[in-house]
C-alpha cells in the first residue's frame, strides 16, 4: 500500500509525528513548533508515557506516539523469554494507554492493536519492534485513507478559489482537505484564527496550510465575524472532539462563537468526523475545565495582574441548528439525522481520530 | 470642585495617566502595565509627542498627556518674552496635536484649550505651567463627571449582583461604572475578554475591575459566547470609537462578534458614549488596518511560522440591529433614533472621550 502521508505537510508525515528507530522514539515537540523544530527523544516507554502526559504532542499525535512507545517496549524486553515479553508488553500497553485520563479508552484500542501484532511476531519469531512499526504504518494508512474520503466530501462544499475559515488544528483532515483541493486545482484562501490560549491555529494549522502552498492568513480569535463579512468567507469548517447523535458538536473552545457568527453572516458550517454512538445526547459530555491560570499568560509571558481569575473551558458546544452538515467518510449528513450514517457504513473508533 | 477621580483605580487617577511637575511629564507606560508599573519621563514636549506616537499611553490617556505636554512646553519657554512664549506654545500645540494622524482634530481641541489658558496666564503674569495643569484638571473633572452620568444610566441596566461582560478598555467608563455599582451595593461579577493582540482587556480593564473590588475573570477572545451561556451573563457592554447617527458602532475588533453572540444567546448589548454627528452613516468611517505582523506575535513572542500573513483590522462594525441601547449622559437611546439625543442635550467633543 502506498503511504498515505505522501504529499502532506511536514507535521503530518508519520516520521514527524512520532517514530521508533534503533531503541528510541522521537516525538515532534508541538509545544514549540514551528518556531523551533525539535524532537523529544524517549529511551524507554515510560518516557514516551511522560511525553504524552506533558503534551509534547497533541490532537491525533498521541495515538501514533503510543504505538511507537509499544515498539520501544518490545525493544526493551527483546532478550526476555516469550512469556516474559508478552507480560512486559501487556504492562506497557496499560501504562502508555493511561497517560491521560480522558483518552484511556481510545488509547487502549491503539496499544491493544500493537499488543496483538507483537504476539503474532513473537509466535513467528520475527522482530517485534519492526512488526509493531509496520502495524502502525498500516493503521495510519487506513486512518489517513478514511480521512481522505471525508476531505473529498468536504472540498465538494468549497467554491472554486473561494475563502475557507478553520478552527484550531484538525490534524490530518487539514492536510487531506488541502491535498484534495490541490488535486482539483482549487486554490482556496484560508483564514486561521489563532486559537488561544495554545495558539494551535497560528502555530500548527497555519503552518500546514502555508507549507502545502495555500494563501494562508492568521487572525486573532476576536476577528472571525469581521473577517467573514469583510473578506467574503464562503465556508467555516472544523473537526470535532465529539459529534453527539443529537447533532451537538463538542470542539475546541471558540467553535461555538464562530458557528454563531457564520449563521449570522450567512455562511455554512461543516464539521468533519463521525457521529459518536457513545453520546446519544450532549448531556453525557462533560466539558473539561483546564488550569485557569493558563488563560492569564501568552506564549509563556504573563498578561494579567496577580490575583486575577482565569477561566478555561477546553471545549465548547455547538447546537445542531448552527451545523450545516456533518461531513463523514460516507457523505454529508444533516445533524438531525445522524442515524443515517450508521445505515450506510461505519467508521472504526481508530479511524475517527482526525 | 472635588476631584472626580476620587475612589477610582490607580490607572484612572489623573497623576497616573500623565502628569506635569517640575519641568517633567511622567506618563504611565500602558504597554507594560500591570506586569510592570513604570512611567516614561519626558523632559520636553517633543518627547511627550514621541511617547504618544509610541503608544506609551492609549484610550483617553493621550489627551491628558497632550495637555501635560503643553504645561511642559510652557516651562521650556518661561524665560522668553510674552510674544515669544505665545509663538512657542502655538508651535508646540501643533506638534503635540499631530502626534497621531487619526486624532489630530480631537487633539487640537485639547491643545487649543491649553493654549487659551496659557494666553490668559501670560497676560495675568501667572505661572503658565501651573495654570495649564489647573485647566487640565478642570477639563478632566468635567469629562469624568459627564462619564459618571453615563455610568449611572448604564448601571440601571444591570441586575443586582448579576454578571457583566466588557470588551477592550473603556478607560474612564469602566471605573465610573464600577464606582456607580459599588455605591448601589451592586456586586456585579465581571468577565473581561483579553482583547488580542494588545491584551487591553486582560491587562488594563481586568486590573481596574479587580482593584475596585469586583469579582473579575479574564477569558480569551474565543470564549465569550460559551461564557455567556454557561455563566449566565446578563449584559454585554462596551465603549465605542464612533457611534454613527445610523446606529452603527465602531469599536475595538471583537465587539461585533460578541454582539452577535449576545443577540444569539438573548443578552442585551449596551454601548456607552455619544452619537457622532460627524458620521451620518457608517459609510464615512474608514476602518484602520494596522501592522499585520502584530497578529503573528503575543506579548512580544512570535507565534506563527515565518512567511505567514497576518490581518489586523483595529476596529470592527456592529450594526444597529445588534445594539440594545446607546447609553449617554442624558439617558439611553435606541440606535434607530439617535437624533433624540441632540434634542435633549449635547456632549462636547472633549467629554466624549471615554
Amino acid at each position: 500500500m502506498e503511504r498515505m502521508d505522501k504529499g502532506l505537510a511536514f507535521m503530518l508525515r508519520y516520521e514527524n509525528v512520532a517514530w521508533y528507530e534503533n531503541g528510541e522514539v522521537r516525538i515532534l515537540d508541538r509545544r514549540i513548533y514551528p518556531r523551533k523544530v525539535e524532537f523529544v527523544t524517549c529511551r524507554n516507554h515510560h518516557e514516551v508515557t511522560q511525553a504524552i502526559k506533558d503534551m509534547v504532542t497533541q490532537s491525533a499525535g498521541p495515538y501514533t506516539a503510543a504505538a511507537m512507545g509499544m515498539a520501544l517496549a518490545a525493544y526493551e524486553c527483546k532478550d526476555k523469554s516469550e512469556a516474559e515479553q508478552i507480560g512486559y508488553l501487556t504492562e506497557a500497553a496499560y501504562t502508555i494507554s493511561h497517560a491521560r485520563p480522558t483518552t484511556v479508552q481510545r488509547m487502549t484500542l491503539i496499544t491493544g492493536g500493537c499488543l496483538d501484532a507483537a504476539k503474532k511476531a513473537i509466535a513467528a519469531g520475527e522482530d517485534v519492534s519492526e512488526k509493531i512499526v509496520e502495524h502502525t504504518i498500516e493503521a495510519n494508512n487506513l486512518r489517513y485513507k478514511k480521512i481522505n474520503l471525508i476531505a473529498e466530501h468536504l472540498v465538494d462544499m468549497f467554491p472554486q478559489n473561494g475563502t475557507v475559515m478553520t478552527q484550531c488544528f484538525g490534524e490530518t483532515i487539514v492536510g487531506m482537505m488541502l491535498k484534495a483541493a490541490r488535486e482539483r486545482g482549487n486554490n482556496v484562501r484560508i483564514f486561521c484564527p489563532e486559537t488561544r490560549p495554545y495558539f494551535q491555529g497560528a502555530r500548527l494549522t497555519a503552518t500546514v496550510c502555508h507549507e502545502m502552498g495555500f494563501d494562508t492568513t492568521v487572525i486573532t480569535d476576536n476577528m472571525p465575524a469581521f473577517v467573514m463579512k469583510k473578506e467574503n468567507v464562503d465556508v467555516f469548517t472544523s473537526a470535532a472532539d465529539v459529534i453527539c447523535m443529537d447533532g451537538h458538536v463538542v470542539n475546541k473552545v471558540g467553535t461555538y462563537q464562530i458557528a454563531i457568527a457564520a449563521k449570522y453572516t450567512g455562511i455554512p458550517y461543516f464539521v468533519t468526523g463521525a457521529p459518536d454512538r457513545g453520546h446519544t445526547t450532549i448531556d453525557t459530555v462533560k466539558i473539561e475545565m483546564r488550569d485557569p491560570d493558563f488563560v492569564l499568560q501568552a506564549m509563556g509571558v504573563k498578561t494579567a495582574a496577580d490575583g486575577l481569575k482565569g477561566y478555561y473551558p477546553a471545549f465548547d458546544i455547538t447546537p445542531p441548528e448552527l451545523v450545516s452538515g456533518v461531513v463523514t467518510d460516507t457523505g454529508i449528513y444533516t445533524p438531525y439525522d445522524l442515524e443515517s450514517y450508521f445505515k450506510k457504513g461505519t467508521m472504526g473508533e481508530f479511524e475517527m481520530i482526525l
